[in-house]
């Protein structure tokens, strides 16, 4: 895998040492993450949406209806999809030290409309398999309807910057020397629930492996 | 409370069953987050960063070291924060209705440098007690020096939109008629571990309650 590109926006300018530049980071951070923030410029303003996506190999997959307005707008601007996991809370002697453990991704691009349909399908199923895994196989899928109420959005994984905050707080030692103070990391982490079941359902309908095999045992 | 103005940029386009105009729907939104997503313009491209906040009233308040180079852009410039909770996995019969659950918060607005000391101060520490609620009593309090190396923006709650989805997938009839099919939602929740203890302090000392009263009991 080639490393990441380093250009005047990908480039650190404070906390270098935070940077990952492997591509295989970037891959984790992505596939990782359930949401992404996209932002675009409207009118010469920021605005910046969550949504959900998708990765294969060196591109990101964005989709949406033909009836939002930000989708429209992104095809062919330029825009930013971040994608960010909070690790930790970081408790320092300073409340000028306190801080948070993360993993960021930032990806600069414009978004390209994917026409094609084959890799519409393979999109959709990235997308997908990336928010519900097994779920292109067990539920059905989408009809010609359905697609042509769908705009799917690609960008390229050309590039980005990422980055990792991990361990204790960096106090300073005058303040670690005096003591007193609690100092440490407070782990943050996001979990399953037990799956509840549309009303709809069928009473005796069981909740399928793909579904139940997210949840973590009790 | 005033309810949120709607402009052109706050009006949702669609599903606008999802919107929340009341202002109490983006401070509970806001309130139960940790991370917003800041959006900037810089050379006529998005930016995206993820960073920590506070809120005191209708003023979300952004900081940084002056080292950072976004935080100086950001000042007087129209920013987008976007705050957003993913709440579940919303599992269709068909992949055309999967979808998530979540709470968002889109800000529109432009950031104020916070000059005032007693405002600045008011802002470290809402910073602070939100990312670490008892950490401004706790902990030591910046010093001059540290906050000469501190940026502390401001923004306006004018202009902001509020979505939420709740509930079950949105199936079509014929779907949920045909069955086979598992549909419902996988709730999805974020949970604090047990502390870990910086390396630097003295074995004996203990996690004191507003770190620990966090945890949730095992």
């Amino acid at each position: 895998m080639t490393p990441l590109a380093t250009t005047s926006r990908t480039r650190l300018t404070r906390l270098r040492e935070r940077a990952r530049t492997d591509r295989a980071d970037l891959y984790t951070v992505l596939d990782a993450g359930l949401v992404c923030h996209v932002g675009l410029v409207v009118d010469g303003a920021p605005v910046v949406i969550p949504t959900g996506y998708g990765r294969l190999d060196d591109t990101l997959y964005l989709h949406g209806s033909t009836g939002a307005g930000w989708l429209r707008r992104a095809a062919g601007a330029p825009v930013c999809a971040t994608v960010t996991h909070l690790d930790g809370i970081v408790y320092a002697r300073s409340v000028f030290h306190h801080s948070m453990n993360y993993r960021s991704a930032v990806i600069h691009g414009t978004l390209r409309t994917v026409t094609d349909l084959g890799e519409v399908d393979a999109a959709l199923a990235a997308i997908v398999e990336h928010l519900a895994p097994g779920s292109w196989e067990h539920a059905r899928r989408p009809d010609r309807r359905e697609l042509a109420a769908t705009v799917v959005l690609a960008l390229d994984l050309a590039e980005a910057s990422v980055k990792v905050r991990t361990g204790p707080p960096g106090d300073d030692e005058s303040d670690i020397t005096q003591g007193g103070r609690w100092a440490g990391v407070l782990p943050l982490t996001t979990v399953f629930g037990e799956p509840v079941p549309c009303p709809t359902l069928e009473p005796a309908a069981t909740t399928p492996p793909h579904v139940r095999g997210r949840v973590a045992p009790a």
